[in-house]
């Protein structure tokens, strides 16, 4: 893995993945994407950080180039979505040509559905889910059996959120990752424009730390959720202390911690 | 536009268009995405298809790689996010950098500033939204006046679902759509795999159609909405008739339209 790898120099190694959302629901809007959001925070737990995503249609040639041009750049890549049991489920047969392996039934696969499904419901669209490229090796799907898999380091879920986060349970423990992101949230009850400059410079005084700002209104109140992140301790130790001095000296009111979620109306 | 001028023996003009979220909030798993499936609707309403979206960290190499690959490949571009007031904002600068022009403050987008701040709280941050790509053009903003702007086929947009409707709401009359995409919902009570044939054959009989299929559970019993998809009014009716008397013929249960929200439990 290139992110491993990387000199220590830089501290912890810092471990990438790109996720690549196939299908033409979510791009008409008709399926809204809940898998990229569950993805980025559990692979942010494993030390591992979500640099990029795509989001395809059920197109070959969309997706063999995404894969490719994904998978030569991160460490990890996921994908989600295409390996039903539908015309329109291409997939598997996009990942086999964009490795260049050959593509076709797996035993192991072809059992798993037998068992489940008996063989007379194992209609040939169902058998299609067998069909996996050579080489791979099979992802458990406790909920619906079809596997998803991996091959290299391409990790090739269903799109389906049940399904795809049973499939990223049984990913997870194999996954080697990199320090874990820590962070810090500390609420300013100031607009975001006014703390900028703050922000600003406690980017320029701590290196290695990550500032990100998030407004907010509450109660006729405008305020400003600040997050500090980085891998180190007692770094984000010494980033939160500074700001938290800084909203004091500037008689800002502030508060540790995330900002609760606003009462139902 | 490369998809308007397309061959006109394929049909009307297919216009295409991508879609670049910026924002290492929404990588991080901290906000859910709204506006991929916002655009994707409006967008087919408007005769265009959107083709891809990427989101990208707030990384200058990762933005202005991704908006020279997407406007150099789709009819047009829109991003989201990352024009706002603090230091991690850099869609503005970035997107002048990949067009290779000036980046500087505008005088249209200033006078606006100042006129809604007033002058005594137009900090330096919040004039930062003023500075805009050299040639660019504005995009209203109705709601917290910032605008955004239009550079080539690039619209930079506000990554607050709220603020981007309001200037998408202004970007879309200025677009040029191709047909728009028609479509015809049949509900079959029947699970997805065993539906799978019929709708492999129905793309076999009509050309130009694209038929997805969404498998869903309902009190105990398992179907699929199957939606054709066409820009022939034609095409789409003959397609739906044979697909109804297809399922009349096996005997299986269907209804025409969506499928009803399911009843609060």
């Amino acid at each position: 893995m290139a992110g491993a790898a990387s000199n220590e120099a830089e501290g912890p190694a810092k471990v990438n993945a790109a996720l690549l959302i196939i299908g033409n629901e979510i791009l008409s809007g008709r399926t809204q994407d809940l898998n990229l959001a569950y993805l980025g925070k559990k692979l942010n737990e494993a030390g591992i950080q979500l640099k990029e995503a795509r989001v395809v249609a059920d197109d070959p040639e969309q997706i063999i180039s995404a894969v490719n041009a994904l998978r030569t750049t991160f460490d990890y890549v996921f994908t989600t979505g295409g390996i039903g049991p539908t015309h329109d489920d291409i997939t598997s047969a996009c990942i086999a040509k964009a490795f260049g392996v050959p593509f076709g039934r797996n035993a192991e696969a072809e059992q798993l559905l037998l068992t489940f499904y008996g063989k007379e419901n194992a209609n040939p669209a169902r058998m299609r889910m067998a069909d996996i490229p050579e080489g791979a090796t099979l992802i458990d799907n406790p909920v619906s059996v079809a596997p998803g898999f991996k091959i290299g380091n391409v990790h090739v879920m269903a799109g389906i959120p049940k399904i795809m986060q049973a499939m990223l349970d049984n990913i997870l423990p194999n996954l080697q990752g990199g320090a874990p992101v820590l962070s810090r949230t500390i609420v300013a009850y100031s607009p975001e424009s006014a703390m900028a400059p703050t922000m600003q410079q406690l980017e320029t005084d701590f290196t290695g730390i990550e500032v990100g700002s998030y407004p907010f209104q509450r109660m006729q109140r405008f305020g400003t959720s600040i997050v500090i992140r980085t891998t180190d301790a007692p770094t984000l130790k010494a980033a939160g202390d500074q700001l938290i001095a800084t909203l004091q000296q500037a008689g800002i009111e502030h508060q540790e911690g995330e900002l609760s979620k606003p009462e139902p109306a």
